[in-house]
């Protein structure tokens, strides 16, 4: 709804990976989706070098609106290499999977990389939206990057406390904790609800679930929200959850008898 | 610099008047000159009609960057009468202009327009980026202007504060006077030093003089900045002062007088 009437970019897209669940029972067939994948990222460099060649890659470590879609951290090592062997950059969108969301600070910090990510963009957490780069990409003129507010140093203090707040709460653990009660959840409640839930999958909090359809999954969405658990959907058949940071394994435990309660009814 | 290797939008643009100053002694000229800028924004509506219409006209109350260009009130209200006749929108960039700066909350208030702007964008004094607009112009459907923050909360209530310290300290009073004083300090360092200075021009705190050159101009702001008056260049040959709110009577004094103690060592 947000890109109605607004033109987009020119810019060839390669496919996402689509993982099938339980990983554990797909595992050649997902590694031929991620094979594939690979393959078309390198058909379009090569393709590309003919007119536009690429200058860089963004890829999101798990794409959120699009449906809460996970690839391996082999997938990310392989396709930051390829990107490297092209002369170009990579720029990993961490906006939504930023600060702990997944169980690590940034989430490809989760892939061992051979070479790091040229680029890191990121907001929502961060409270400002930016970006990190590596050495050496220093615009070589002064002001080629500017904005009103030269990095907007109130929100600077804000961030500055929450990462305090993070380290003596000890929210990195915390998300580890209640992220695995979560994961663990949905896969229990999809071994009893076959009919309605599938694809239980995350990494820290950042966790989804599939319904049969949309209409399913937004009456599910509507009906938890009446019960008091607020979750979103992303794509078209996910539900997702983004527990906040301080959302504590209690909190899941609630969060996860909601959610059972609302399946014996259906 | 900040446009350096990014393509701009393919957008006719009109010209924007170029007034003689002292204005009282170009009178004739600077009327002919806004109507032949009218003429050309006419023009583009009527060769646009064939192509690609015109869907919206923006304008600055004051081009900021490009060198503090002022124009008439009248000019402003033919302008916007014209962009109404030909069914587009009037979008009026308060960014730099917004929250007092030129006496008023918004300097499109001193034009005293036929029709009010139809959209205004706002940012820096008002903490965020955004745009007021008109009635009848929210979007039929939901999330169609949507961003991370939503408005962001913790700003609007830096803001509300802001607000009440503007009404409380009387500072649309106080911009109004100091920016008197300025502006006529301005205009009596350019009787005394006419080699140096001319064009002395103003809207409340919003003022500016040209000096002869580029050169002459950025060692004339860096030679100012060494004495303790921070100021900055616009356009090719133009000082711009950008007085905060708070800034008194007493202080655009100090401000005139290291001015012209500097002036007289060139």
């Amino acid at each position: 709804m947000q890109k109605l009437d607004i033109p987009t970019f020119d810019w060839p897209k390669a496919d996402f990976p689509e993982l099938k669940y339980p990983l554990h029972e797909h595992q050649r067939e997902n590694e031929a989706e991620e094979t594939r994948c690979l393959a078309m990222a390198e058909e379009i460099f090569h393709e590309q070098k003919k007119q536009k060649p690429i200058a860089a890659v963004i890829i999101e470590p798990i794409l959120a609106e699009g449906g809460d879609c996970h690839a391996s951290p082999d997938f990310f090592n392989k396709l930051r290499n390829i990107v490297a062997k092209n002369d170009a950059y990579f720029i990993v969108d961490e906006v939504q999977t930023g600060v702990i969301s997944t169980g690590t600070f940034w989430a490809h910090e989760s892939w061992n990389l051979d070479q790091p990510p040229d680029y890191v963009t990121f907001a929502k957490k961060m409270q400002i939206g930016g970006f990190y780069y590596n050495d050496g990409y220093t615009p070589y003129e002064k002001n080629r990057i500017q904005s009103t507010w030269n990095g907007d140093p109130a929100k600077l203090l804000m961030i500055k406390e929450i990462l305090k707040v993070i380290e003596n709460e000890h929210l990195v653990e915390n998300v580890r904790d209640a992220g695995q009660v979560l994961l663990n959840g949905l896969k229990q409640l999809q071994e009893k609800f076959p009919q309605y839930i599938s694809a239980a999958r995350g990494q820290g909090g950042f966790c989804a679930i599939d319904l049969p359809d949309t209409t399913a999954r937004d009456s599910f969405v509507n009906q938890l929200r009446s019960s008091g658990l607020v979750t979103g959907g992303s794509g078209f058949t996910s539900v997702r959850f983004r527990p906040s940071l301080i959302c504590t394994k209690h909190h899941v435990q609630i969060a996860l008898e909601i959610m059972e309660s609302q399946l014996k009814k259906l």
